[in-house]
């Protein structure tokens, strides 16, 4: 089918630093670049650095860049997947009503297709990794921002809006804080980054055990790479944070339940490296939310494929797009 | 197609009666009948008024029994669609795991089909009412219960479970009250007929208007049909009622928004009549909930089927089911 044209090039736009790599026809990833990410903020360099980046892979297989099967790549905020605009960046000023698609294929000479970094993390996984085989399956991913995927029936479902799976901005507690999205109370602005390390700003202040002793180290600079850490070294205070986390990720994870009917949860992300200290509080919370076949029926894992997931998805995105 | 089998029979198993009609090749419905809801604890018992009313209404069209297309009951709970069983009834009980499409067939002795009452009203408008030509739909119905259906990319989504589109039992506030089904804080929990009774009566001790005298008048029995007349009547207790009622609904209905972007939210069941009263609150939260983008791309509106978008929904579900 793909004939010369093994290579994919899929790009991760992520929260912090943009990944791309080159993906084989099984679903590898065979090389890998990552981009600085000081020029995010302008679309013109962003797409230079990635056209060079594809060409540097492309040619450590030993393939001319002409031979590419095609480009994709997941950007993290709404993107119109039929036109191939970005409609904007939550966490990345200067994009906004980008035509990513066209401004790519005119420097890439191939064929590029772009959507939601959420909805190819969801994608990847179900082709390639933890959700292989799996009917209607939920994608999450936890970090600066909290995304969501939903592949339902076999087909992944973007809505009339193309931005369908806001897990992340999906209300769990209507009286809470604001939200970055304009909304109130949705689960990033319970279990995003930003929410994570205002909790455990607080529980500093109290802690007297590893969870300070480690953010001294680091120069007061706290991540959630160190507050599991702490978790894991015995802090009360930090294990606290993460059974929170978990709680209210098991509220939207009830409404996922109750509403689709997954059989399948994955979680991947950074922060879900945290995994063994939030996940039991968020699934007694499902089990306490939810009626019990339902809650019986749906697994709930981490992702197999780390890191790689939306890369991989966004070579799937490539390969299942007619145009 | 049909030959002379022109006349399907829908059944709408509701949280106070059962309505059995007869519906022909363009979804009117050309004879009723209200089956006595004393029964409907028992199975049995229901199986046989059905079978009656089906061979009644029949023949009053000048067709025999023997020519019927197929029956089609809504079940208000949960529906092992596949196999034909009603898991359990909410609010009836008696039924548990009741092989409901077996037994139909062998007393009626055509195809039957069952499902959720809150599916068959979504596929009803869908097909023949407010929802036509929607890709995306969502169909809520308001009484005794919250149901929810979903018609995603024109397929009727029922999950893993069979049970999906329980928009009823989304989490609306984590710490709220207890709910029926379990969990706590679902939105049924908060806009369920006995909710809004319950805000009633404690409304009813301030008011000196409408509210006071029309439940005299009913001798203190009070129903939703009584605090919209209150409500019209320019009760203001009332009316912060609606708006209450409102306000949850809006939480709901932001979060269904972005989650799946439906093209059209239709709302039915008997407490949708005071829609006036609670639509202004319900929508100005959608709107303060959801991205502009998604919230202007929704339609929210009322049925068009009325009382009958179940049983058309039920005569539906048969024409699609192959077996």
């Amino acid at each position: 089918m793909m004939g010369r044209r093994r290579w994919t090039v899929g790009v991760d736009f992520g929260g912090t630093n943009v990944k791309v790599g080159l993906v084989g026809p099984d679903g590898h990833v065979v090389g890998r670049r990552v981009v600085s990410s000081g020029q995010r903020e302008d679309p013109t360099r962003f797409i230079e650095d990635v056209g060079k980046a594809a060409e540097e892979l492309t040619r450590a297989v030993g393939a001319r860049p002409s031979q590419l099967l095609g480009l994709g790549v997941g950007a993290p905020g709404p993107v119109d997947v039929e036109r191939g605009v970005v409609r904007s960046l939550v966490n990345v000023p200067g994009w906004e009503a980008v035509p990513l698609r066209r401004r790519l294929e005119r420097r890439v000479r191939c064929r590029c297709a772009v959507d939601n970094d959420a909805n190819l993390f969801a994608l990847g996984e179900w082709r390639f990794g933890a959700g292989r085989g799996f009917r209607h399956l939920v994608g999450m991913t936890l970090g600066t921002g909290v995304g969501g995927g939903l592949i339902l029936n076999g087909i992944l479902h973007r809505g009339t809006t193309w931005a369908a799976g806001e897990i992340g901005h999906m209300v769990v507690h209507p009286a809470g804080p604001r939200c970055g999205c304009g909304g109130r109370g949705c689960l990033e602005a319970y279990v995003g980054t930003a929410a994570i390390l205002r909790m455990a700003r607080r529980a500093i202040r109290q802690s007297t055990g590893p969870l300070r002793t480690l953010a001294a180290q680091a120069g007061g600079r706290m991540t959630p790479a160190l507050i599991h850490q702490a978790a894991r070294r015995g802090d009360a205070a930090a294990q606290q944070i993460w059974a929170e986390v978990g709680c209210w990720l098991g509220v939207a994870m009830a409404n996922l339940v109750k509403l689709l009917g997954p059989d399948l949860i994955v979680i991947g992300g950074g922060v879900a490296r945290a995994w063994r200290w939030f996940s039991p509080s968020m699934l007694r919370t499902v089990r306490g939310q939810a009626q019990r076949f339902m809650a019986e029926e749906v697994r709930v894992v981490q992702g197999r494929l780390g890191d790689d997931a939306a890369m991989v998805g966004a070579a799937v995105l490539v390969w299942d797009t007619n145009r």
